[in-house]
Order: C-alpha cells, then structure tokens, then sequence
C-alpha cells in the first residue's frame, strides 16, 4: 500500500513532518514523504508555455500511482501555508486530477492550544474542492507540541501518537487495505 | 496617498490584476502593484540561515510606507493562490507586521456565477490574522467575468466599474483621505 | 429506500423546500420532508429538566431509520439559518448521534448571483463534525433563483432539475441504492 | 456606555453568561445581559403576517440605542449555536439593521483545548454581513474552561479575566469611551 505523505512545512526539524514519520510506522509499507521546495509559485502564463512545473509533476504522478495521501499542515495565519497550497494549485491543473476520489487524511502540530483547529477546515474545503475521498474521524490536533516532540521533530507523546495510529487506520481501511 | 496592490494572479492579462489597474484610475495618487513571482516558498531554515528574502522585504517595506492596501483576488481551489499566501507568509515574519492597522480592501473575479465567494471570507481570516483594519463594505465580486474585462484584462464592465470606485473610495477614506 | 429532507426555510412558497420536492421526484421512495417550527431554542437546562424536546425527538428517530439526508439550505447573514442549526444542535445531544454515518447531500437556492456559496461549507463543517457522510460532487447552487421557481416555489428550471437529479443519484448511490 | 450582552448558551450556570459578567465588571456602566429564549424559530411567513417578534424587536431596539455589543459564543457542532443565530436572523430583517456600525467584541469559552477557535470565524463572518465594527484584538479563547469559572458560571482565573479587561478596553475605545 502506497501513501504519500506532504508536510505543510518544509523545515528540517518540522514537528508536522515529524507526524508524517509518525504516521509511517503505522502505515503497513510507510509513507513517502515527497519535498515541494522547489515548485516555483503558480503563473497561468509559464503553465502555457511550459507546462506543468517537473517536480509537480512527479508529485502529481506519485499521487496518481498512490492509494492514499496524508498531510500534516502547520497553521500559517489562520490558514494554509502557501507553499503546501501552491503545489495543491499547480497539481490541480492536471486533468483527471489525482486528487479525485483518492483516500485522504489530514492532521496538524502547533506550538499553541488551539493547535490547527482554524486551518484543518480550510484545507477539507479545498480537498473537497478536488474531490478527495476525507477521512472525516478522527480528527487530529497536537496542540502544545513543545514537549510532545524531540529536537529532530519526532513525536514522542504516547497520547499523541494513539491518535495518530487511529488516523492511519482508518485511511489505511478507506484505501481498502 | 500612497496605495499598494497585490494581484492573486501573475498572468500577464489577468482579470484580477485589471481590477488593480481599474482601482488606481479611482485612486487619488493611484495603486502601486506589486509583483512576487520570484519570491521561492517560505522554508523556516532559509530564513534562519539568510533572513527575509530579498523580494518580500522589499514589498513588505513598501507597505510599511503605504497608507493602503488594496489586493485584488481570484479564487484558486476554492480558496487562496497559494503564491499570495506565501507572500503574506513571508511578509508575516517580519516584526512588527507592516499589515497591522493598515486600511485593506479586497476583491476578487472570476469566470463562474460565484465570483471569489468563497475565497474573500478566507482572505478576510487571514488579513484579520494579521490585524489589518479591513473595509467591510462594499463587498465587490465580479462573476461571470469573461464579457467584462478586455483581452488585456482592462475592466470594461459600467456597473463593475462603479463598484470598484466605491470600494477605493471606502478604503481613501478609512486611510484618512 | 427512505430519505428525509429538511429545508432551511420554513415559509410555504420555500424555493428551498420546493428543491426537496424536485429532489424527491427523482428519489425512488421520494424525499419525506419534516417541519420543525415548533422546536424551540436549546437550552441545556431545559434539556437537563425535561430531556430532548419532544419534536426534535421525532426528527432523530426519523433520521435513524431513514437510509439517507438531504438538506436544502438558504443562506441567512452569510451562513446557516439558525432554526435549522438549533434543530440540528438538538439533535446533536442524542447519543449515538443519526447523523454518524448517515449518508447526506446538500444543496441550496437564492435570489443571488452566488447562490448559497458561503453558506454550503459552513454546513458541510457542521456535517463533519456530526460524522456524516457527505456527498462530495455535484455541488448544486440555484443562484439567481426568481425565475428558475414558480409562485409555489417549484423548481421549474430545466438545467437546474438536470443537477438536482445527478445530487439525488449520488446520495442513493451512496446509500446503497 | 450602554454595551448590550449577548450570550451564546442560555443555561444559567453558563460559562459563556459567565463571561459578559465578567466583561460588565471592567466595563465603565456595565454589560446589560439580553436573554432570548422565548425568540421562535424564524419564518418569513410569521413575519409578513405578524412583523418582526417582539422580543427580538425589544433586542433590536436596545442594540440601536447601545453604544456597543459583545457576544460571548460557545461552539456548538463546530459552528454557532443554533438559538442566537436565530436571534441575529430576526434582528437582521429590521432596517437600518442596528448591527451596522455598531462597535462589536467577541470572546467564547469552551471545556475543550480548542477553546472556541472554530466558532469565532463564522461569528466572525456572520457580523460582517451585517457590517458590525469588529474589535480583531485581542482575539479571546477561554479553552480547558473546567477550572476557571465556578459552580455559577463565574470566571475566576485570573489570566482569562485580563485578557476580558484588554477586550473590554478594546471595545470601549472603538465605541468612543
């Protein structure tokens, strides 16, 4: 079973690459955790006169291939990171998107409370726009992840990490696995 | 006074930008847009290791300067491009935030009936994220976009037009204009 | 194959009731839809006093046999009527929860050009956290609805009955139908 | 300073309750508390044969001539209790509607981590259809609430209760105080 994992973050010691990692050992064959560093920021006018950006591309293939995708996404000012949005918008000129019908699931670390709670509704709105197959239980936040995390962004809470093996088992089992 | 405008899309003829264009034929010193295709997806590292990048530093310093804020934008997935967002991300980090207290209005076309419906209340989060002072009314969505911009994207549209002077207007005078 | 429809507006010309009657001519058993004008405002305590009000009851239990859900929904001040949602927090309170698993399609009339498009992600967050099951494609907006309904507020519109159809197949399908 | 206080949950032990009286306590006349149980579910129908209700009038009224608002929300089913969006649905048919203009603050409290955080955006949004002059910060999340109110409802911790004083300060600055 193929699961790509995206991190909404791109920092060595992110905590929400470090759910992706996480959530790989629960994951029957792990996750592949694909990098969007370099997908330049989306213009109409260079996707008519090249194409779609390769390493887009490549993603959007991997995902096409996949039976599944999971993304941790930080909270950036109440909402998506622009990266992570931007790749989502160049991939979402491929026709059949393949984001469409694919089982996905979502979650989020933040230093704070709250957690993601103000972004995760945002990215289900723009999955559903793609059709992705949600996840809609359980919902994961890792709020205060200060202490739930090493220093190398791994998750070391045991609450934490229940929740995040209840996540990828019920993606696992959308994905007929 | 000095009105900054930021498009949510970079093509050449976008419809959006033509709303900016529009705008600073209402503006009484016009609307300064500005362009960030160059800007590369915010990386937490990167800026540890080199700071702010160069392009984003240079718009957040023109909006430290400006009096107004106008951004003018489509709806991608539907919510933001994620190029606008990464800007705003970047622009975020930057202490203390050129978009606090700034008199921001918002706008946005698009080709279908829902205009920029459900993106303009995702931006209103994010600017409100970053506490800008935002105009509330009038609200100005241009559907059905395509008979009311030219080939260049210039706004042609009467009623469309009246619109955006009323917006500019409102935002003129919460600047103190 | 038993389907309830609840509408967002009580009036009796309703377009948004008159949806649910299109809706149920393309049901196999037809749409039954439930009145709950008489359910009054939450109030824990009275629920604490005298349990769950008596009519909202009868809606869940409905709910519970039922095989499917469909919600025809204006869009007041930009989001959810609120009788609609003091019905649905009431509800709520009932354990197991109907609407867990339920399979649930939403769609929406108004006078606008942009339809129901701010209120119908509101709703669908709400769903979500109630855990049902929701129809993703095809989102059916009946904006600039006058003309598309008669003086009874039937649905008229051929276009519109097309994507009203293709909503109810969707659910039935989902439904097992 | 008249500021009229609406509470999102009815209960009498309310912590949301408990939270306007907190907030009366910094305020320079007090947080006058308006309670709308008796408001019935909104119907276009009742109001062309019988006018906007009276209690909802009464509401209206005391909310043109106040000098303020501020609305403490609980989060029901991720968004706003059914009961006081149909408050603001009858208050909102009146016209000039009393929300336009007015200086508004919203604060919530909630047992879980997340505070009110998914609530206070659609609050958020719904006043902006009306045209309220928002307060943005500080923005007032009272999470984990178990501990910091009493049996009565009343809000004892004493960081909760500076950040009510900053809103409060807030709200009474933008209303001219």
């Amino acid at each position: 079973m193929k699961i790509i994992g995206l991190s909404g973050s791109l920092r060595k010691a992110s905590t929400n690459t470090g759910l992706l990692r996480a959530a790989g050992t629960f994951a029957p064959d792990g996750v592949e955790i694909m990098d969007y560093q370099d997908v330049p920021i989306y213009n109409g006018d260079d996707e008519a006169a090249s194409g779609i950006h390769a390493r887009a591309k490549e993603i959007a293939d991997a995902l096409q291939e996949a039976d599944a995708l999971i993304i941790a996404c930080p909270e950036y000012n109440f909402s998506l990171p622009g990266g992570l949005k931007n790749l989502i918008d160049w991939i979402s000129r491929i026709r059949p998107t393949p984001f469409a019908g694919k089982p996905t699931a979502i979650l989020g670390a933040a230093p704070g409370p709250i957690g993601t709670a103000r972004v995760q509704y945002d990215l289900r709105k723009v999955l559903s726009a793609l059709d992705a197959d949600l996840v809609g239980k359980p919902e994961v936040f890792v709020g205060l992840s200060g202490p739930r995390f090493d220093a190398n962004g791994d998750l070391t809470d045991e609450t934490s990490l229940e929740f995040v093996g209840k996540l990828v088992d019920a993606l696992v089992k959308k994905a007929g696995g």
